[in-house]
């Protein structure tokens, strides 16, 4: 079989390339992938960023397709069944973090750029009867990430206002999907016209330009401050993010693509009772109750294109260009 | 009477003097002080580093006497009656964060440094029968700061390691006894052997000294993380508070006395999930909390020493210079 593989010393620093076979042990599944999905994670490892890279290890975290083969200690799947991959795995019994044991398929492990994957059953899960392969394979990773972070984390409300900043990530528009979902009054942060025309198509009911220095002032006149925020950015933008923050307000941070803040205003956070909350992925509870709230309000990730395997290299670019609106999907 | 008022014209910023006595309204009480305590914010005042500073107003936030006069609209209150005063005023509806209407007593408006205060009767409260006057003047406003932090803010559990960081302050000693009133395991931050030895024998677990390159590690070594983490000082401690907290755990910022942090580790935040919780003061719901868990587990506020009123100076070059080891109180 096939994989898009980490190949560092290529110019492409990733190979579509054959792979071997693996057995299967008593509590693990085969599926053949039908479709798998891009995150950020797979590009910073093409560029090396990623700590413990393995050369040669199979990309990719997100994916969905059919089981093919069943170990003999498994129950509850049958050959042929549809179905996606929760790819974080090792969370362990706490819900508010997960252990030193945590992995995500991908890095170091092989991930879903395959043309089957090999995983423990419990990592495996019916694909909502509502989503193609290319849907549900856009889900997991950063629907995991984003339903963690505004539900489990904000616990957000119906009857708040919730800012996603830099919609156009994946993470950043599950948010915007669930709160909108949730029924709560959504804007988001971006610098495109388009991405901010596609968020109001969705429902959002408005958002700012944060290269515009007004934009603060703008948000708090036209908004008066923000419940829950979501921010993936972190760096100097986060002490902007205090100061739409209503007071008492929540805001989670589950990456940080802008770097450290230079400073953090201390006596805003007090004095206003603001909460900043860290998040990474979702514990195996997030993934069940994503899955049930995704089916329940019938959300559909939104793609931005799909690529052959063949065409990873295109995929990857895009990736790290970051143009794209909705998830970048590859099928074999 | 006399109170102590904010004379900034003056040597000592403060005056001993003649004041006014005020009319009653119908729904207020007047007190005769027995005793009022010292607060960073009192001195801060005379430094002329608070906002909206009036020359001429009473200082002090924290007072317990005896009822000397009711409105004739007040009940449940009777003459003679031994009552502490909660200086919180107008938090409002919202248990997240104070209304914008909210106010200390003792700036702008006239506080607990006098020989009699009128106040509205809803913030008057019966005086803890464990605790003489001195003590009980000594617990509203850094108890209700403490409480909150501790129990509304970081929902601290009997089974939590908890570190209090700056232990010497109002604040912090009042969260270190509720900590282990709650029986956490509790561990302190000082750079002073005598203040570690008293919150030992307090029934601390143990402390590190924050001017030691080395606390961190070994904090880490000794303890394991800490699950909740209260703190008064933000500046760049807040990183290696960071450092000390468990994946999941809670840092409470109440206050900013090192000023600003020059950075801040995002990565680290969301990684392992780490709450930044900033909070204020509290509400009525928490100091009607706060009392009842002082009488429940019979906690009494550490007093470092009482000035008459005339000794104010003195008592104000004490709390500026941070060498107290508990609450200063003064008497008329």
């Amino acid at each position: 079989m096939k994989g898009i593989v980490l190949d560092l010393d290529s110019k492409s620093k990733i190979s579509y390339q054959e792979v071997p076979s693996k057995s299967l042990e008593t509590d693990q599944v085969r599926i053949q992938i039908k479709a798998a999905a891009l995150n950020h994670r797979d590009e910073w490892c093409r560029q090396g960023k990623y700590p413990n890279l393995t050369i040669g290890v199979i990309l990719g975290s997100d994916g969905s397709g059919v089981i093919i083969e069943l170990g003999s200690d498994v129950k509850g799947f049958q050959i042929g069944q549809e179905v996606i991959i929760n790819p974080a795995m090792n969370w362990g019994e706490n819900q508010e973090a997960q252990s030193k044991d945590f992995l995500i398929m991908g890095t170091p492990h092989d991930g879903t750029l395959s043309e089957e994957v090999v995983v423990a059953s419990d990592r495996v899960h019916a694909k909502p009867n509502h989503l193609n392969f290319e849907e549900a394979a856009a889900l997991p990773l950063a629907g995991l990430t984003a339903y963690r972070a505004i539900m489990y984390q904000a616990k957000t409300q119906a009857t708040e206002k919730v800012l996603i900043s830099g919609f156009g990530g994946g993470v950043a528009q599950f948010a915007a999907q669930f709160a909108l979902g949730l029924g709560a009054e959504v804007y988001i942060t971006t610098s495109s016209p388009a991405k901010l025309e596609k968020a109001i198509s969705l429902g959002a009911k408005g958002g700012f330009d944060y290269r515009d220095s007004q934009w603060v002032d703008n948000a708090n006149a036209e908004v008066g401050g923000f419940d829950v925020i979501i921010d993936g950015a972190s760096g100097d933008g986060l002490n902007d993010l205090i100061k739409v923050a209503k007071p008492g307000g929540r805001i989670v941070i589950y990456g940080a693509t802008q770097g450290n803040p230079s400073t953090l205003e201390a006596r805003r956070i007090f004095w206003n009772q603001i909460k900043i909350m860290g998040s990474t992925m979702g514990s195996d509870q997030d993934f069940d109750d994503m899955l049930t709230f995704v089916q329940n309000y019938q959300i559909k990730p939104i793609v931005d294109a799909i690529f052959p395997f063949a065409k990873a290299e295109e995929a990857f670019d895009k990736m790290r260009d970051g143009k794209q609106m909705g998830k970048i999907v590859l099928v074999p």
